[in-house]
């Protein structure tokens, strides 16, 4: 008993915020209704296991930072405002996860928690023979009305995407030493996403769903969920320097691998400068990348407006 | 992409309630506001781990219901109404986790969902090379300001258990084929707490928590918590038929055994009559087994009010 609870109050106490009851009692407490009257709550889930969504050499610092941010992306892509988290983390017995590692892990959960406005408000701590487990339950508040979904992209509507596609995927062939990656940016990029939680789109944009199974692929389910024919060209599709100097044979590989974690919006024509706007104003690269026609499915176009060959793997396999 | 969409589709959309947006969207959406005037969440979180928290060989259609039940009782414990939640499953790659396998999971789901009227509205599933993973992140309203807490316990209370106590760990024993368990009573506790939601004492009692980590730990949380000194009379802990059945000898494991999910309360003794009454309208056995005094800790008093030894192992060791 004692070492679960001295572990928490060292590592996680100071993470909670009011609702959390100090980690103390059975359940968290949140008085939505006094606190967010005309508001709908947001809730997203994620799980990362070891091996499978980050490496065993990724430093815990980093764990928990990518563990929110994936969740934060979720609500991002409703268009909800970060509140709370509820964390589950499943710990192998090994000597590694000491109280080291954890005071590293809860310095990064701490940062983020500071720069995107969120607390912990519970969690469960639990031992394994496998591999670490994280689990994350995000809470966010959106507008009555006005979350943003991925089955509401309209025909004429312009396909875009927030920064840049590929880097995470790239980081990770660089932390398998397949590709140089000299200045570290691309190793960056996966483990520390950029959810772009500032941006407020929800009366501008028809549809917006986070990238993080691959651009193809998720572009397939805004195609599928809002039954409209998307059209993409790859070669406006935005990388980062360092993508683009390994070249344009790793092009295919930007298009189909997850962990991007950047937006894809569907605009009308008529708010496209909103959406400028709003980006430029919030630092957020933002660029046009395709349209959506009648039809159903994704196409590749050239230049020229001709159709190219899609990719045979679209992405991420989940299970 | 497809083998998942469909292995949600087939598995967990039938789970779903409609703040879900059928499981297809970011995030989950609750019209809180608007839903449940007045009224604040509760919310808790669990992991059961494989040949942690359940064996290998518990049928999947137990599983899901055990790790409900489990989230449940931390609600019964604040007096929160259930409502909904998200649920992470993390897979191993084994040839046993087949279409059957999580029918019979989902199914066992899916009455207990009906059965505490609650419903899905999130999750993410994903596979690991360890042992199986199960969290759940839980949901209940409760009037505001009427929650039951473990840190409002007064001097003069007395203390009380709902149902049996000790049956679970009896039947992790029989699961082991270390104690005999003819009837499958003790392995039917193990498998399947029974989460006393029902109870709307919120007006009644002063306190109260589920005892997961054993009787006796958990009287020590609410002795710390609330700041009281408890005297338990082990006597006079209920114990079912089949766990008295084994002998006295097997008292101590009642009294420190885990995963009992029953509710461990601090009435004050003008309320005991309308604690018993409610007890008796629910159909929920109910016990004094102590009483609370100025101090901190936990004694063991016999027959003759006497104290007598405390068992040196305290209960379930999380971590």
């Amino acid at each position: 008993m004692k070492g679960e609870f001295d572990f928490i109050t060292r590592h996680f106490r100071p993470l909670a915020g009011e609702e959390s009851l100090d980690l103390r009692d059975d359940c968290a407490l949140i008085p939505f209704a006094s606190k967010f009257s005309g508001q709908e709550i947001a809730v997203s889930t994620d799980t990362m296991v070891e091996n499978v969504h980050f490496l065993p050499s990724d430093p815990p610092y980093t764990l928990g930072k990518k563990l929110l941010r994936c969740n934060l992306s979720d609500l991002a892509a409703m268009g909800a405002s970060p509140y709370a988290y509820t964390l589950n983390v499943t710990v192998p017995k090994l000597d590694k996860y000491n109280d080291a590692w954890f005071q590293d892990f809860s310095r990064g959960l701490k940062e983020d928690q500071s720069f995107y406005d969120i607390h912990l408000i519970g969690g469960d701590t639990t031992s394994t023979s496998g591999p670490l487990v994280l689990s994350a339950t995000i809470f966010g508040t959106v507008p009555q009305g006005q979350a943003l979904r991925r089955n509401t992209a309209q025909i004429g509507d312009s396909l875009w995407v927030t920064g840049t596609i590929g880097d995470a995927a790239l980081g990770l062939l660089a932390l398998q030493s397949k590709i140089p990656d000299p200045t570290g940016f691309l190793t960056q990029r996966y483990r520390l996403p950029e959810p772009k939680t500032t941006l407020k789109l929800n009366t501008i944009v028809n549809a917006a769903m986070d990238i993080s199974d691959g651009l193809l692929q998720d572009s397939q389910h805004l195609s599928h969920e809002s039954g409209v024919f998307i059209s993409i060209w790859p070669h406006k599709v935005p990388r980062s320097q360092a993508a683009r100097k390994l070249g344009n044979e790793w092009l295919e590989l930007c298009l189909t691998g997850g962990d991007d974690y950047e937006l894809l919006l569907a605009c009308s024509p008529s708010n496209e400068k909103a959406l400028q706007h709003e980006c430029l104003e919030k630092n957020v690269q933002i660029t046009k990348i395709g349209y959506m026609a009648s039809g159903q499915g994704v196409r590749l176009l050239n230049e020229a407006d001709q159709t190219i060959p899609f990719p045979k793997r679209l992405g991420w396999q989940h299970f």
